[in-house]
Order: structure tokens, then C-alpha cells, then sequence
């Protein structure tokens, strides 16, 4: 099997990222990025439409910097490596979901017409386009009245980034372009459509961005009825109830984007998938028990189940959403790397930056140093990590970051340790979620660029959680579980696998290294989570006080009045 | 009565500070400065003795400080001014407190005896010594078993600060020299006994410092028995019971002081003062209705009244402590000016240090602009004062800060204004509960600093509070004060005035300008008060959260296990 290669593609907000993997022992060859020529389209839309201006919230792509990325990203990492494109087997690729687009029945994105490039509607809404927010409350609260039962499959409540809402805006707002799209598609089904000429959809975003369940597929029609009489049928006018597993192949390379990308016709292709759960099989894990943090500005949590089961707050349980065979629960921290960036941006003193300056490292990393100095309960703060609101288990964009215990000694090394503690103490709450529910996680597995980065935060996490943490040998695990799931679309008669099970068990790593949690600061850190979740059910829960939505309350008005 | 002068000084923690004022119109003619040569002895004696190290907590002064201050900054303010010695008719000094220290039977410091000198109990104990908290522990813990009546009037607690919980140190550690110290004494009154030649004690140090009450007395004999038999008779041994109340005549300047000072023997020297209670008559207030605050690093608050009144809080109730023939009722915030400067040193990122660097300004000053551009509310923040504790009302040392409210789009001018505003709520539960007891607060005079230097933060003190602000005219009013009790001592016929009453009408003033709340900013504060009273009461009382404290034990445990 030596000599066999699989290509991952991680289509990312300002990037693509290509990484030739090989297939034998999932050994990383190279790495190519293209970053899009339009990156995110959210004031203006591109000339010579640059006189459309865009309405706050709004966050757009161009579907050709995906095809960009082929053309660019995949032929310079296959000069740079030097490897065979007779030898690469197989491509799998993920995205940034829901991120979606109309396109005409061909495939064609409305926003490459002509008539139609001027109109916002025409192009690739973005996973961080939050103007469908009206949309969304509609779509829960007509859900809540109906009694929807895939409502608690949700945590309750449907996001307005994903799917519905953002098809329901192009309806709301543009109907007559929403009546031109034949077709309303995941850009990750769209680029494997470029790639095959075969338009498929994965249960990993349909399960977990458009409401799908493997048994009980979508929401009736006369739900979609209620939102709007025009909305009933949107399933099986503009998308399919064809969904294909993850792990599946869609089809092969064809002759033009064979020609994109330099590699041989007829090329396996993988049914798409999404960044944080094919990360799932590149950190090893395969099957129930572990717990996978896909750990950067924010944190996605994977835990895999044989059975469903209603978790407090999750994101989703799909099945097939993530391995196949098996349940995918996915929960979510709002706010991790986003919150201790905004805290060295933006509250710590010159002092820091300086001493950063004068040792020639970012001033994370001095800020590590000396919280890493104090004990645990040494800094007496504890703060609330809803900096970003509160996805699991909450499910509250309102809520707000909180920090309790401050005093004149007070320094920003003890605030730093107090902000990453509460993101930890975040984990622990949605790990005892699952745990409540029944759903067991004996260790966590830690991958996305954080965990790699610093020690001094895993251990902090594995005192804090009480849980064994690894991590991931990949500090690109997107790319490589795609290039994973490209060599099962290949088959192990191609020199691939026939199963991610089997492809994980060779291509996956961890680190040596694991964090086991230290007893005497775990008896600490039992004390100050206790006092993390008074404080968490205090602010977070209706029962206690609403301060934080009555702060976002007055703000509101008084940018309003303004 | 042209041509007639008043000196003032006011003995503070790093420097003594001489004015010299006309008594005509308060008119202040120059300023000289002594900073004391040993400062704050906090962690060695001076030499020879500085093999002795002082234990944490510890905070002493060197006597001769106060003196040398006599001796330098008096000739040279009279250098400064060209003022004829003849025309300057009395003296008035002012003090921090409690600042005490023993003494001989003739006023002679016992660490100027050349086998004291080694022992730190024979030196001035500065008022934030805080090294007598078990002592402090004890006078409240008895106290309240015996159920002393004067307790209350002291909010129910009495302070380590105090002159009882450092006299009563000295006798616990180092009972020989308790022994050996004829006189227990205010520095106040030691400096004006320096002056005169004579021994008083005034009324505004032994009401709110000794536990004095015009009516009566000193707490009985048997209570200090119970702290210690060898304590029980302290008062008669060591203090005295006959009190001076402010606005007397202490006596004329002797000889030798005249010979330091460059002023003639026999001026009249008025009985000591405390720096903020002297600045209530300086800030024009001689009645009930309106409220001195002396703002900055902390607050204090003085109101007068007719009668007693039982405040929830109060650092204290004393009659003829502040102004003769009125009750003067003191309240705190411990943290004000302070806590603005932690931020600006510890939680402010360099854009601003930069801002404020290229403008020549401070960074205050650059903070002030950026957060006078917010609207009330759209900070979303609300945050709680007690970086250093609470004073008034909750009289609770470990009580600490809190913000909530914060996001990504979270700025350092948005924290900056929310704490602000969190010092303005501070002083608005203080006035309900001046209110709340019956004592009326119809407007407000601030001074002390902070006010004459920061419009923007009046005007918000006014909108938070609901309170008409003015401002007092001088930047020293603890001097002008005292040169004011300095006019009185002399008398009219002197040149002077022959009550407090006559001298605060010519001799203090307002500024012209005047805060008054504007109706729209009120409303928005008015909700965010609520919001902040509900938080206050829920982190501060019995009946809600106790995470401060819990924080704080664990940090304390956390700095013990190191």
C-alpha cells in the first residue's frame, strides 16, 4: 500500500487548504492554501456590484474562489510534494457549514449571472451571515407551537445560521430569486458537484443544518406550509431527500476539474463533510466514549452514541452524522480562543506587550507564563465564559461574560487564568450534559490549533474537567480526516480503505503526551467549578436573575436612541 | 480685617502640606510641601534599626516627620508669600487618622528613647496599619456579646484602622512598652500639643476613631476589662476624657515652635482635625440637607444633622465631630479613585497608552473622551465597586469587584465607564441610606480632587445618583479647613472669626459650575441602579451568593499552600 496518496480540501472562511496525506501511515506530505480572492463579502459586493451595499449581519462568499481553490491550491501542492498524481486515490473534502447558495439546476450559482450578480441573494451565504435571525425566530416558534418533535434533537432552538432560516430569508426577501434557484445546496455538496457532475448531499450537513434525521427525515410539508405557503415544498423543489452517508463515495474526478487540479480523471471523491466532525476519525476517535474538542475561536464537542438520546443543550444528534453506523452528538462553546484573544487585544497592559516584544514571542504566550505561575484558586476570580454568548447547554446568544473577585491586586495574569479556567469549567458543564443523559466520556481528545499550541492549557483543562485529555497529532485534522474519508471513497482495492474505521486505525495519531489531571488541583478546581455552575445556573437560568439580558436590553436602546 | 492670614496644615501619609489663606475671602496665598523623610515605614525601621523588619501589614511614620514639616514647609511658605509673620493670627492643622502613637508623661515619642528606637511599637502607627485585625476581632467579637450600645453607630463593626485595636496591640505585643507609654495619642492631637505646649484631644478623632460620644463618654471600664485586665483602665491611664470639640482654641504657639515655624509666640492654634471632616466647613456645608464627598482614592462622606440617627453602615455618628452643636455622620466608599487607577494601570491595552502619549494627556484623560461618546446603557455593562471591599453600607473588607456584561465588542472606555458609574451607584446606596434613616441629602458637594480635575465624571455622578453635584472651589480643602479653624481660634477680635459659621460664609466657596441630572440620562440610570442594587444585594448579604468570600478563602488558601 506504500505509495498511495489522499487528498483533503478544508474550505475555510478566508482560505482553502489543501494537504496531501499518505495513506499508509497518514503521514502529511505538504500543504498548499489559496486564500480566497473575495475572503468574506460583508459591506459591499464585488465589482462591479460594488455599489451594493450590504445590510448589517450579512456575511458572503464567491462559490469561484472554491473553484479557485482547486486550481490553485491542488496543482501547487502537487509540484511541491512531487508526488504522482497516478498515486493520490482518492479526495475527500470539508467546509464551514451551513454555508449555502442557489444555483440553477445545472449547478450554476445564481451569482455568476449576469442579471442576477447585482442581487446579495444570488450569492454563497457564509456560516457567520446572521441576517436571517428573523427567519429563525419564526421557524422556532412555529416549530414550539406546532410541537415539533426534532425540536429538542436541537437543544430547542434552531440557529440563524443554519439552513432553513437562510433559505427562508432568500424567500422572504427576494422571492423571485428564490423562484430562479432550482436548486438550494451546502457549498460542501456544490464543490463535490464540481468535482463529480454529480450533485449529492451528506447526512453530515443535513442532519446537522437542515433539520434531517435518518429515520424520520425532514420536517413535514405543512410545517414548511406554516413558515409560508411558498416554503411547503422547498425540500423536494430546490434540495433532496436523497442524503448520502458520510463515508460514501460520490463519484469520480471528471475530465474539467481533473484538468483544475492536475490529478487523473475518475479520481475518488467522498461524499462531503463538515470541518469539526471529520476531525472526529483524524483525532482517533471511532466510537463511543471519547469525546473530541475541536478546540479554536470557539469549541466544537463530538461525542459518538450507538443509541439517541436528548442531551441539555446539544447542537444536534444525527445519525450517520459523523461515523456511520452511529449517532453524532455535537455541542458547542460560543466563545474560547475568540475570548482570550479579545482579552490580550484589548486588556492587558503595556507591560505585557512589551516583555512579548523583548522575548521575541505573542503576548499569549507571556500571559501562559505567568498564569502558570499561580495556583489554582490563587487568582481568586472566576468568571463566566459567555463572552459570545452560550451555546451548550444553554442555547442563549444574550447571555454575557461575567468576572467575579476582581481587587487592586488584581493582574492581568490572574484574569487570563480566570478566562481560560471558566472556558474549562464550559467543557465540564457539557461533558456533564452528556453524562447526565447517558452518554458516557471517559477521555477527551483535543485537536483545531489550540490543544497543539499549549501544554499549559491542556493540563489546565484535564484539572479542571477531571478528564484525561489527548491530543491529536494533526494540527490540521480537517484536512486529514478528508483525506481519510478520500481514501475510503477510493477502497482498499485501490491502495485505500474500505471503511473509516479501518482508515483511522492506520492513518490516525495521537501525541505522545497526555494530561492527566493533577488530584491536588483537582480538589481545587472541584471547589471553584461548584462555584462556576452556582454562578452558571444563577445567570444562565431563568430562575435566577436576568441581568444579563436586561444589560443587552438597555444597550440595545441606547444604540437605537442614538 | 484686610491683611489678615490663616496657615493650615494638613499632615497626610507621604507629606505635610502648609497653605496659607486670607481671611477676608478664603483667598489661598501659596503652598509649601515637606515630604517626609521616612514616608511610610513599611518594611524596615530607618537606621541604625533597619535590621528589624516590619511583619506584613504593618504601616508606621517617624514623629520627627511632623515636625521637621513644622520647620521646613512653614518658613518657606512664608518665604514663598512675603507674608509679615505678625499678620498671620492663628494655625490650624489637620491630620490622617487614626495615626497614633505613645508617649511620654511630656509628649516625648517613645521611639525617639534611644532603647525604643528598636522596637516598631514605639513608633507612630499610620492610619492604614492594618496589623492590628485580631486585636480588631476581638473589640467587635466582645463587643457584641456584651452588646455595647455604642456598636451601632459604628455600623457594627469598628476597624482595625482604629485607635482601641492599636492600642491594644502594643499591649499584646509588647507589653513592657505599653507599660512604659504615659500617654496613648492621636498624632493630631500630638502635633498641636507640639504647638501649644498643651495636651487636648479633639472631639472629631475620639468620636469617630476612640469610640467617644459626647453624652456618653468612652465605652465603660469593665468592657475594656473584658478585652484585657490590663486594659481596663487605658482611658484614664493613658488617654484622657477631656475632650475639645473642633473650633476651640487649643492655645498660643510656644517659643521653640514659634522659633521652627517663623511665626510669633502666642499665635492661636486651633484643636486638631481629621483631613476629610475638616473639609466639610472648606466645601461652604455648616448645616444639615447636603452632603461633602472628599473623592479620591476612596470616598468619604460627611452630612450633618440635628439630631442622632442610626444609619445602615456608617463608619460613624458623632456629635460635635465635624461642625459644634451638630451631629457630623461619616460613610465610606473604599475603593474610588483607585479602582479608576488599577484599570488605567492594569487593564488597559497600549492603543490607549499610545492615544494619551501622543495627545501629552494621561491615559484618564483619553478614557474620559472615548467614554463620554457612550450613551448611558450601551456599555451593556454593569459592574460592582468593591475592588477594595465595601465600607458603607455592607462594611465587608472581603467583598469584591464584579462586572457583567461583557462581549467581544467589549472596550476598555466601555469597563472604564461602567466602573465609574459603579462608584456613583456606591455613593447613591449610601444616600438612600442616609435617606432611608430620616437624614435628609438634598444635594451634593464634592471635593478632595477627582471632582475639580473631571467634569465628565460630575456630570455622571449627578445622572447616576439623581443628585445635584457642586464642586468646591479648592483643590486643598483640608488645608483651607484648617486655616479656617485657625481663624476661629484667634476670634474675630484677632482679626479672625469667632464661630465656624462666620468663617465657612467669607472664607469657603463653590465653583461657579453646577452638575444637575439631565432627565433623560436619569431614566436609563434609574434601571441600571435597580440592576445594580439587585447584584449588590445578591453578592453583598447574607441571604444571596457568597462566592466572594469563597473566592477569597480559596486564594487565601491557595497563598498558605505555597
Amino acid at each position: 500500500m506504500s505509495g498511495r496518496y489522499a487528498l483533503g480540501i478544508d474550505f475555510g472562511t478566508e482560505s482553502g487548504r489543501a494537504v496531501l496525506v499518505d495513506c499508509a501511515e497518514g503521514r502529511e506530505l505538504g500543504t498548499a492554501v489559496y486564500e480566497y480572492r473575495h475572503g468574506v463579502i460583508d459591506e459591499r459586493l464585488p465589482a462591479p456590484h460594488d455599489g451594493v451595499e450590504l445590510e448589517p449581519d450579512w456575511a458572503l462568499q464567491d462559490p469561484e474562489d472554491y473553484v479557485r481553490t482547486l486550481q490553485e491550491a491542488v496543482p501547487a501542492l502537487l509540484a511541491e510534494t512531487g508526488v504522482d498524481p497516478a498515486a493520490v486515490i482518492g479526495i475527500g473534502v470539508d467546509f464551514t457549514a451551513c454555508t449555502m447558495l442557489p444555483t440553477l439546476a445545472d449547478g450554476t450559482p445564481l451569482c455568476v449571472l449576469e442579471e442576477l450578480r447585482g442581487n446579495p441573494h444570488a450569492w454563497v451565504k457564509l456560516w457567520k451571515h446572521h441576517a436571517a435571525q428573523p427567519e429563525a425566530d419564526r421557524i422556532n416558534k412555529v416549530a414550539a407551537e406546532r410541537g415539533e418533535t426534532w425540536l429538542p434533537r436541537y437543544g430547542g432552538k434552531i440557529s440563524s445560521e443554519w439552513f432553513f432560516p437562510k433559505a427562508l430569508q432568500i424567500l422572504d426577501e427576494a422571492p423571485e430569486l428564490y423562484a430562479r434557484a432550482d436548486r438550494l445546496i451546502e457549498a460542501a455538496d456544490w464543490i463535490v458537484w464540481q468535482l463529480t457532475g454529480t450533485e449529492t448531499r451528506n447526512s453530515c450537513t443535513a442532519g446537522y443544518k437542515a433539520i434531517w434525521a435518518k429515520d424520520a427525515g425532514f420536517p413535514p410539508t405543512d410545517y414548511f406550509a406554516d413558515l409560508d405557503p411558498a416554503f411547503a415544498t422547498v425540500v423536494d423543489d430546490k434540495m433532496s431527500r436523497d442524503i448520502s452517508p458520510i463515508g460514501e463515495r460520490a463519484g469520480g474526478l471528471t475530465a474539467e476539474a481533473a484538468g483544475w487540479t492536475g490529478l487523473r480523471p475518475g479520481t475518488a471523491v467522498a461524499v462531503a463533510n463538515v470541518d469539526a466532525h471529520v476531525s472526529v476519525p483524524a483525532s482517533t476517535v471511532i466510537g463511543p466514549g471519547r469525546m473530541v474538542a475541536v478546540m479554536g475561536t470557539s469549541t466544537c464537542h463530538l461525542v459518538l452514541g450507538r443509541d439517541s438520546a436528548i442531551v441539555e443543550g446539544m447542537c444536534g444528534v444525527v445519525e450517520d452524522g459523523v461515523i456511520p453506523g452511529l449517532f453524532g452528538f455535537e455541542a458547542g462553546q460560543s466563545g474560547v480562543g475568540d475570548i482570550f484573544a479579545w482579552f490580550t487585544d484589548h486588556a492587558v497592559p503595556p507591560e505585557y506587550h512589551a516583555a512579548a516584544a523583548a522575548d521575541g514571542v505573542d503576548v499569549h504566550t507571556v500571559l501562559v507564563r505567568e498564569a502558570a505561575k499561580l495556583r489554582p484558586g490563587e487568582s481568586g476570580l472566576v468568571a463566566l465564559d459567555w463572552w459570545n454568548g452560550n451555546r451548550s447547554v444553554l442555547v442563549d446568544a444574550d447571555l454575557t461574560g461575567l468576572l467575579v473577585g476582581g481587587t487592586l491586586a488584581t493582574r492581568a495574569p490572574d484574569i487570563y487564568r480566570a478566562l481560560i479556567e471558566a472556558t474549562a469549567f464550559g467543557t465540564r458543564v457539557i461533558v456533564d450534559a452528556f453524562e447526565d443523559a447517558g452518554v458516557a466520556i471517559d477521555e477527551i481528545v483535543a485537536c483545531g490549533g489550540l490543544p497543539q499550541r499549549n501544554a499549559f492549557l491542556m493540563q489546565l483543562y484535564a484539572d479542571a474537567t477531571g478528564r484525561e485529555f489527548k491530543v491529536a497529532e494533526s494540527t490540521q485534522t480537517p484536512c486529514l480526516g478528508s483525506a481519510m474519508f478520500g481514501a475510503v471513497a477510493a477502497s482498499a482495492h485501490e491502495g485505500g480503505y474500505d471503511t473509516i474505521f479501518d482508515a483511522a486505525e492506520r492513518m490516525a495519531h495521537l501525541r505522545d503526551e497526555t494530561y492527566v489531571p493533577d488530584p491536588a488541583h483537582r480538589a481545587v478546581y472541584d471547589e471553584l467549578y461548584e462555584q462556576y455552575r452556582e454562578l452558571h445556573d444563577l445567570f444562565g437560568r431563568a430562575t435566577g436573575s436576568d441581568a444579563m439580558k436586561r444589560l443587552k436590553a438597555l444597550r440595545a436602546r441606547a444604540l437605537a436612541d442614538g
